[in-house]
């Protein structure tokens, strides 16, 4: 097991670079909070929808809630997929990324600040090169921010400032022997080993999850991933923290 | 019963004007053909997925096939609404408009000279603010022309030119008691009578949906009504021609 | 486009002539309101059933409620469909067809002076011979008629008489460049253009349904057909005074 | 356990005696076999569709298929149901019925003589006022039995005569202490135990299927509600060949 | 027609013996009552939930409600099926027995006594060799009455005492010509005729369902059939009674 | 973060050790590989079902295909859930499972070896007590192996041992501060951070999934939490090879 070293890949990045990340805030007009990110081709668009009150299991308990749905639309693809809705079902891959997201999300936010609000995030990919799923967990961070001082300023929140952490998410995988940050859908075919990483702002972990796609892996490849997966998190961190500094534009 | 006079709406419109159209090819990487559709704030994503072959009905007919499939985004509303894949059935108004897409779109192109290929156009709302069907139409024939021309070049077309005219989409409406051209939400919900019309580049009918919501009309609202449509049409056929008549930006 | 002679059609009809049409009031026992519709060889069942109260989002507005349910059963036609119920989910061209006949009912009626009562119109082709669609709606205003006699009977309506105008329709359709009135399967099939025109009692649009089906058309073949159109409307609105002045059969 | 006497119902009738049984043959102008069958109130459509070919499983056996679909309109009974295509999934009742109807109408055919063609029997039932199943049953007998001509005619039998014996059912049922042959749905609901006996034209037993609605039922119980039950399906037995031995109305 | 004699059969077994039958209390820690249920091979798990409270159609009745639902592993028989939850609906068969056990039940219980309280029965088969329904509904009276001791330990009974009657249920049928008691899978299959009874403790009929599976029957074999399985519930009545004697193991 | 310590557990377990481990092969009669595998009160059942040739997608490879599905018994847990083939649909948590256990399951054997075989293991659980998915993969793979073995006696694989390596996989978490192995329900729902560990009997990793429920964790928790797991799987595969290298019971 070798440490990763500056090689070139076939979009020209070195194994510990990130595609070019943007964050478009305010992408839709109606969503209270909206973000169109991009990591490289990938292209997913989220949207935060606030409504008041919270589930009934939930009601009387002075918590709010945070969802999110994660979908693909059928051409984001190489090829077209049939979609779910007219297959009459939700594949196994979409919930396992919706609970994902929302999973992450909620550990940004301090449920009690927000009260009795709850905020579903959509985060649809409008087109996938890799990476979907953790570029929705970063882009759906700042949709989520952006509902919340929405909350705020309406002063609907229970307590001021419920957004305790940022998270942000990458993946990592073994391409050729060498451990690389931020696949794109042809590296992420050709991974032997595959982990998807979230992180909060200041390096801690909130999700890990890696897999042996043919490849088992041993202790010092999981320890060369997830470094590389905490550096990529905090660059991720740093772009977000830009976009929310910005003056959104108004609505 | 008036003639439509030019009037000032809500925002700003003369009653026979159109929102601001525009039409950016190739938004999408992988789809033969793709178009974001806007007609003021309504924003329409239109993908053209080209396959080989027809469905097991039509094989050996010498003919091709399109069909088309629309969706709204959770949120492209006002007010989130359940996803169709969650709820687990296509609601009637999805079903109605992806059928009547499909329709206008096989008035457009010469099915033998398309030879034994399917196009499927995937119409997903972004956001909708009134007349997302006509956006969708109206953008949709442009992904459709692209994808055409990608099956030209391949040489896989069984003849020549298979799209035989072009086809644009229009809504209109009493507002009122005035006719009005391409209706935004606020004064779709508004109107008495609402019709959707569905025209040829050189003005030939090929869908007239009228419905009195609440005010049934009468023959000369109808006439009145039939006219903005086809005045508005013509226009969006000139829109659709310049920007096919634009270099694609390269994929 | 030449105007519509009296050729003689397969069945011996003229180009404006409607099939033979016959309404037989209370065909069933439990429904308030029960017509079996013939138009030609179309057997249509519609069952006007009564309940007190409204859906959720509309109690406390004072107005009922009316919808249409169509359906087919699977001999109806020529070769056995499957059932959509072993489907699983209902059809785009059901949902069509339903959302249609309740929109063209809640024409005919006063909601406000309905009162908080509902009424659901099952409208089950038990044949079909063409026409499915505007022989349901014709016959479906006859049991609604009936259903809301039989609440005035009982006082519970709102207000007296709120029937406000009849609705009926009929299809209309090119067949070998001669425009003609009411389509049986074997024309509707061969149709270039055909549409569905829902009329009131005194000759308003409700619904103006036109559809190229392979030829487009224009202006003076679409008047030709809302004149042949008006005329059927006004013929079957007759037939449904008739029948609704006769006494009806005790149940 | 006494013997069923002749006490007078709500109906008039006597303990042993059907209600009045009307079959009619050919209703429908497409379907290979139909029957409109009517139990007093009770009235039930069931139409017969010849497939040429077999479902796969069976392919290269020589032997036909005969199946039933029971299905109820939402306005056949007192107060309106959903329709099981509306709610997406057919009832357990529904199922089991079909089953039945299925079952019993393959003890009368013999499925080498038919040869590999399927007949489907869809009994609809138009008004139910108890016993429609059985209904359903001596109906559908009928109407396949026409089916099975009609394949005759055309040569198209693997054999000649592929029915073997005629089938008709019936339900009996203890009220107030007395067993009752044929109830309508005003006993059906009072029936502490409930049969339902399917014969063959010569008295044999296809399916028993006796219930206790709340009142355990002992063996003379269950051998008095069999007595009448026999009788009545004899009686059954004879209507149906009456129907079949009348000229059949042209098509 | 002949009478059961002693023959010996594959498993070595008499014609009118029973497989060996085994009943495990408390085979699960969590449920109020549960059984495992052992004919031969044939294993099925009765799992009983109790609920305070009924169904909304049924508050305020006093009134208590049973139900039960039956499914099989996939792996329960010979060869794999698919899961229903896969299949996204359940099939006839397995509503037709669920119904069945639980109208079985129901007989066994004064529902007053239980009081407000639902009671649900899951009855999950393990491994079949036929008589799966016949064994679930023996079992699962164990486990109900169990169920129902846990509600009177928690004096959560309207009155002392709610089971009235113990159920037992068997299957029998006729294989070639002689009639025979619980069958296993391989006998269950050649059976010309089939039956299913369910019996009450004292002899009473609770359900008779028998089927000609190619063989119409004549009384004398319904009579013969039915003392078989007379015999054969009073065996299993003898059965659950032991096992219910015994102290069961502390959870 | 401290080291794991011997403290005592409600169960009166040390923090690193597994509760009481049993594997019961052959527990049905019928499946080619079948094993009960008990992790205290967590009892699955887990049969592999061997079919001849591969999916559609796969046919021609020369490679085997093995998948999995998991699933719960309505009373499995302290409450009951309704059934999913009731309320048609499968969970996102039952999804996810099943990918997981399938994935892992692929990781142990050498498909080519397999040749166009396809294997399906059944996880259904019949009591949880909190590590059903980890219980579901360690027993999986015993009954894999014995369903590989199965194909090897009847000379149905490509290559001699397919099998290349064990799975095995416990769950690990963070409660009251410290790191516990093999968590039971109790701790489970109290547990700050929840990983679940998949390796092979050499101690390489398949699957690695951590979640943060509430409680974000660091690397050295990460660290410890991946020791305690390793060491726990080492511990399950010497388990694993015990229960293979006794005499399978005959079938």
């Amino acid at each position: 097991m070798t440490q990763p070293r500056p090689t070139l890949r076939a979009d020209g990045r070195a194994a510990d670079e990130l595609r070019p990340v943007t964050i478009t805030r305010n992408w839709l007009d109606h969503a209270e909070g909206s973000v169109l990110v991009e990591f490289g081709r990938t292209r997913v668009l989220c949207a935060a929808s606030v409504t008041e009150g919270v589930p009934r299991w939930r009601k009387g308990s002075g918590l709010g809630w945070v969802t999110a749905e994660y979908s693909m639309l059928p051409r984001a693809t190489h090829t077209r997929s049939d979609r779910e809705s007219v297959r009459g079902k939700i594949g196994g891959r979409t919930h396992e990324i919706s609970r994902l997201i929302g999973r992450s999300l909620r550990a940004s936010i301090d449920l009690g600040a927000l009260g009795e609000n709850s905020i579903a995030i959509d985060c649809d990919v409008l087109q996938a090169d890799g990476g979907t799923r953790t570029a929705a967990i970063t882009g759906a961070y700042v949709a989520l921010a952006d509902a919340v001082s929405w909350l705020g300023e309406r002063k609907k929140l229970a307590k001021p400032n419920p957004m305790v952490q940022s998270v942000a998410a990458v993946s990592v995988g073994v391409i050729d022997g060498e451990p690389r940050l931020d696949l794109p859908y042809e590296e992420d075919v050709r991974a032997g080993t595959d982990m998807n990483v979230v992180c909060t702002g200041d390096g801690g972990f909130v999700e890990v999850q890696g897999t042996a796609e043919g490849a088992v892996f041993d202790r010092p490849t999981l320890d060369a991933l997830l470094d590389l997966a905490v550096a990529g998190c905090a660059e991720l961190t740093r772009i977000q923290a830009e976009a929310l500094s910005r003056d959104a534009a108004p609505r």
